[in-house]
């Protein structure tokens, strides 16, 4: 077999030979899909030191510090852990093929809804290499050809991790296809091979997914961006409230699911902003805040909002406080500066709660809990290729079913349609 | 109210209006919903005289004759079917805040995922003014804002009804937008709105469809291309093949799920290509054949097949006919040239028909049925929207259901992430 990864096939050349694996791939039964699974998870661990020495070649020639530093290292026992999720998405419900809803018509026809492979899966990421493996588990358990492009900092390992993987017994020949990673050449070819790519998932900052969403042709599944907002209302248990901003604040505060906005009613403000923006400040966080705030929290170091603050995802440890006057201002302000994708209303009022719910318009709105639940595994789902921000297709964690399309097969007995 | 016809408000201050309106759409209870498309309804039977006038304003004006002028041509009982499509609508379930699913985490967190309105829908449509009414119907249905782009011809009748639509009690400003459909600008303008428009549904020809696919930066539902194939196998009955070959290529050639091609096994081409070659012949199609196909009908009046022929969609009494040596050639043809809307086999081999059934990689795949049974109300989904041959989000019908998305409500009872 042509290696997919050392090769110096073009991208429209991987992309027909995805087109080609993809076809082969929705003939595979579901023990054939875990048992390649098994495998591969086999093979991450025996090519361990393999690995490791690839990832510790990027490390030199990527110069990163810090926190990206970490995303792109692995371990032993990050080896260990990518193999396990292998394992796991092996252990899932297949959804390919499941039958959605079937019924008959009154002239005879009966309609079948069912669940089929997507086809061709684009996937744009950046520094994770566990990235790489997770995504190929998902691709072969939903029977779809994958083509990854990852960042160039992680050139050889994911090179080292494709090469593994599609060395695998059972895995068609482009099933499993990595692009040029060293320009951004890949990326627009990739963007815009119409008829060729079925869904292309841009996962990574929000500049890449605004790249890709302006410029691509093929369809996209949106990921990501999560300007999360709790809103501590006037019913509040107040320790309860300290629980959930503290951990959707702290817990993580670069993930997409960490609060990045705290809205509180302006019943309780005078005494819960001080409150929180001093719990807050203990755990190192940077505090804005609009006017009232800025007031109720007068000696505590808050620095005044702008405009551009309410729309911003900060990534870090930084929120910015908001007095509002009542819950509907509150679903209002977040409607208009989310980005939809997690929300949380601390109260004891359930009628408050349920308005709050239901008109909020995000993937995942919680009433007393943690923003920070959004999450593939935290929902019972597995593994997930991110947490969709679109209305199309897919909204928030965006699993194994989100990975298939659906079909109609319909039996008749030479109906026509007079 | 401003009237959303007659002002001058720019494309953004519509969307902006739409958006809003939305807003106010998402917390309409059923029947209030109900009772405004009876109001609407009947408002269109009231006013029938005033949309004719202004129907025959664009006939005038136009100069369009044959297919293209009835397509725009409203009478006193097309009117009547426009209102009558509205009532349909207002007797099919109301998708929005169905609950699709709900689980209890182990860390007690209740899930619920429910369908919700998409918000803001955009529509970019050319002649006929009834899917106006239809779209305005549906949109309604589900809650959400339409945005209208019709064409130009349709620009008088399609004034008249959304004034008469908008101007239905309950209809909040905003809800129902037209944009100018003088000039391209509104289109631009339209498929750019990031932000603003939830999805954008290109409903028309083919060239319509293709640029928006391909300059839009807002999520797009494709509908409507069909170059649909019918696969004659060997264990066909021929009569049966005869009559289904026959509907689907001439009952109405103009749509979208009409044959274009038609697959003949080898085994039994030598007697059933002159065969139905001939009665296509009787009913005024025009043949196209492959080599094979033009050998065996030969003396039938068979024009040689281009490698174009099998891409393209006619739309008009033409069909091209090709010789397939088994079923997987069938398959293969099919998966590389069709639009991916309808196919169908023929066969009294029941194998044979689950293995087209299930590889055949298309919105709706038949077993001994014409193909012109895709279609919302043959489906028993009552009006739509289009048919989509995209995978994502929707495939096939796109009814009302598709004119949703989802949501989790989450409720708690104070649970952080540790």
């Amino acid at each position: 077999m042509a290696s997919p990864v050392t090769s110096a096939m073009s991208t429209r050349e991987k992309l027909l030979r995805a087109r080609v694996a993809a076809a082969r791939l929705a003939q595979l039964t579901t023990p054939e899909k875990n048992k390649i699974l098994h495998a591969m998870a086999e093979a991450v661990e025996q090519n361990a030191e393999r690995i490791l020495e690839a990832n510790r070649a990027d490390l030199e020639s990527s110069g990163l510090t810090g926190s990206l530093r970490d995303r792109l290292m692995l371990n032993a026992d990050r080896v260990k852990a990518m193999a396990q999720g292998v394992r796991d998405v092996a252990g899932l419900k297949d959804p390919v093929y499941e039958l959605l809803s079937e019924w008959t018509r009154p002239n005879g026809l009966r309609i079948q809804k069912l669940r089929v492979p997507l086809g061709v899966v684009g996937i744009i990421y950046e520094a994770r290499p566990n990235v790489t493996v997770d995504t190929v588990a998902l691709a072969v358990k939903t029977s779809n050809a994958i083509v990854l492009r990852g960042g160039k900092e992680a050139v050889n390992s994911n090179r080292c991790l494709v090469e593994i993987l599609s060395g695998v017994e059972g895995v068609p020949d482009g099933g499993i296809e990595l692009l040029d990673s060293s320009t951004r050449q890949s990326v627009q070819e990739l963007i815009q091979a119409r008829g060729l790519v079925d869904v292309l998932v841009p996962r990574g900052g929000s500049e890449l997914i605004s790249f890709v969403a302006r410029n691509a042709t093929v369809p996209v599944i949106e990921t990501g961006a999560g300007n999360c907002h709790i809103f501590v209302d006037e019913a509040a248990d107040l320790d309860m409230a300290d629980r959930i901003v503290v951990n959707a604040k702290t817990q993580r505060p670069s993930v997409c699911n960490a609060a990045e906005k705290l809205l509180v009613h302006q019943a309780i403000a005078k005494d819960y902003v001080p409150r929180i923006a001093k719990l807050l400040l203990d755990q190192g966080v940077e505090l804005r805040g609009d006017e009232r705030a800025m007031h109720y929290a007068s000696g505590i170091a808050v620095r005044p909002a702008e405009e551009q603050d309410w729309g911003e995802e900060y990534l870090r440890l930084c929120i910015a406080i908001r007095v509002v006057n009542d819950l509907d201002e509150a679903i209002a302000h977040i409607n208009r500066y989310s980005t939809k994708h997690s929300e949380a209303i601390v109260t004891r009022n359930e009628a408050n709660a349920r308005r709050f719910l239901r008109y909020v318009d995000s993937a995942a709105v919680y009433w007393n809990a943690s923003t920070r639940f959004t999450d593939g595994a935290e929902f019972g789902f597995g593994a997930e290729m991110g947490i969709s921000t679109q209305k199309l297709h897919c909204r928030g964690p965006f699993a194994l079913a989100e990975l298939t399309s659906t079909k109609y097969e319909i039996v008749g007995g030479g109906q026509i349609r007079e």
